[in-house]
């Protein structure tokens, strides 16, 4: 007789193993019978046709499920990680609002079953004030350093920074966040215990340690391309907004922003030359129907996240000149002279739109603190008097 | 007694020569007496108080204001001009919308009194298509490209670029417009015998030759920074939009900017690098509540112009792979294998989601188009199965 996992969180565990996340029929499934009868009905063939042809051939192969489900937990365990599912006190509850965009034709765009969960954080806490960044894999120099200054200034500010761990600017991200002690989050397409790319480990390490590595696929599941789409959806789901920092025109980053975006997250983008082609995929998105904001700064960041309570971003400063210390008549008299000519008073009031009297006096005023010369009833600017 | 001239465009002429353009009170006084009666009581002194002030030295000294306006029509003869007023068949009107928009903050927001023309075309009929392409003198060398290219791409679409005639994005749209063989308009704040800057000259003669230069001063008037400001104005009202591509956060292309959105006029931008301080101003204009547009070609500045009605631009071309033109289930099971892994059908089935059954079939047609290798019951992606 075929064993069965009891626990549901085992049953679930194993589901998560043999069906790719988003699969409506196994959710749908799982939600109406519960993990554990889900994994028994999976197991007498007792499910809808398609389902029943996906597991067909692990069912087949796997004679024990319950030492299976055992399997995974020990892997699981091994690895220093815990498998969280919906209702544990850490889970992050914005995840949910993927049902509310899934549709028949992104059907995969639900919300995971489970999340496994390699470091010491509160996952939900760590993600309450979050923000993903990301971008291209083939970055720029100019990408990298953007995103790593961005998620150094938004770690800075108190913002957890999420995202996908690949080479260019999802790295850079990480990193600019764990070089200010950051706890980033790094929502992965492989198994937590050997994140995707290799070349990316010692990185991971220290993500593991300091912050998050999350994955739908249990230990041992390798990095494919539609996962990193799959994936992509967690990224946006998780947090409050999106920066999309490089990316061409084919991109997962663009999908990720489209999640972002039909999840009512806030999208944002950096710009960068036109002539650039890791830059014409989010320009691409500025010009898209979804309201995608040009930040520049962390500041600006923060300020859409937050949106109209939150913090305005100051002001770029902005050089003062001495001319900007006098009145407006004032200036108006002086941008009136052109240099190295002497002008009648007359001529120069009239020139600059100023009453005769009021330039008369005015003049005599700015003849005193050495921005005009006055020879006879005529005017030129001083030499010092520089704007 | 006092020599009135009694043509009423000569009067026009005149008080244009004396009181600054966007003055609310002799606008009025224009209006309401017609300018030849306007002449007649700013040399009686029967004006407002402030308006007898600004005219009274010029007033005091010009003892024959007839003459003084013959000598203006020589003036404007004699560098080829014309002197066009609001009514003339070649007058755009398009600039009456700036008396939508005057308000008591901006009284200087009102539509010129006249204009100085300098070339054979007829102004109405150029600006009917026509887009403004302004930036910052202090261009960078890849701000001056952009500005070339649009302007030379936009030429051939048959818009025609006015600008301001300044070094810079100024300089580079006119030129780029010009190598087209287009009809440019340059907006100056000069007389437009002497356009400034001097070190133009030589373009401005091909564009008095081949286009048309304006100004609201009459020749002789001498560039001054308030006359840039207010010259602006008429930049973004005979413009059907305005395209600013490099701005410091100061700058008078954020002027112009301002106008044309407050117009209704479609404002547009070009990103540049976050690093950069000649990007710094279009960054900041796509942060204000202005609906600014992100362009990045000619195609898109159309699109953006024309609206709902106009064409779209083209998608930017996009790479074409090899995966592109395989079905979607095929992608799948091909992105599922793992380079230089050797990997279970049933397995390969799980990992990409697809049914046993489908997988067997659709192995087998990649088998055949060369994208897999078979191992007994297992597969692999052929060298040649790039993507």
């Amino acid at each position: 007789m075929t064993r069965l996992p009891k626990d549901p969180r085992l049953a679930l565990m194993l589901l998560s193993s043999i069906v790719e996340p988003g699969d409506a029929e196994l959710d749908d499934l799982v939600d109406e019978a519960g993990p554990v009868d889900a994994v028994r009905r999976v197991w007498e063939g007792t499910v809808p046709d398609r389902l029943r042809r996906i597991t067909g051939a692990t069912v087949a192969c796997t004679h024990d499920p319950a030492d299976r489900a055992d399997q995974l937990a020990s892997a699981t365990a091994d690895c220093g990680a815990r498998f969280l599912v919906p209702g544990d006190p850490d889970w992050p509850d914005q995840l949910r609002d993927l049902m509310l965009v899934c549709d028949a034709n992104e059907p995969h765009v639900r919300p995971p079953r489970g999340l496994w969960v390699r470091g010491e954080h509160d996952l939900a806490q760590l993600c309450r004030r979050s923000v993903a960044i990301v971008g291209s894999r083939a970055a720029t120099e100019y990408g990298q350093h953007l995103a790593d200054d961005l998620a150094a200034d938004l770690t800075e500010a108190g913002w957890t920074v999420v995202s996908g761990g690949a080479f260019g600017i999802d790295r850079a991200a990480h990193l600019g966040a764990l070089a200010r002690g950051g706890a980033t989050v790094s929502v992965l397409a492989s198994g937590v215990e050997l994140p995707y790319p290799k070349a990316n480990r010692s990185m991971f390490d220290l993500i593991a340690q300091r912050g998050l590595l999350l994955s739908e696929w249990p230990p041992g599941a390798s990095a494919m391309k539609h996962r990193f789409l799959t994936r992509n959806r967690v990224i946006a789901a998780l947090t409050a907004g999106t920066v999309v920092i490089e990316a061409a025109n084919r991109s997962g980053a663009r999908n990720t922003a489209r999640h972002a975006a039909e999840l009512g997250r806030v999208l944002m983008f950096t710009p960068g030359l036109v002539t650039s082609s890791q830059s014409a995929g989010v320009h691409q998105l500025a010009r898209e129907p979804w309201e995608a904001r040009l930040v520049t700064r962390a500041e600006e960041v923060i300020e859409d996240l937050t949106g109209i309570g939150g913090p305005m971003a100051p002001a770029p400063p902005q050089e003062r000149r001495p001319i900007d210390r006098l009145t407006e008549t004032e200036a108006r008299l002086v941008e009136a002279l052109p240099r190295g000519y002497v002008v009648e008073a007359a001529r120069l009031a009239a020139a600059a739109g100023v009453p005769a009297e009021t330039a008369t006096v005015t003049l005599a005023r700015l003849k005193k603190i050495g921005w005009v010369d006055q020879i006879d009833n005529r005017w030129r600017l001083s030499r010092g008097g520089a704007y």
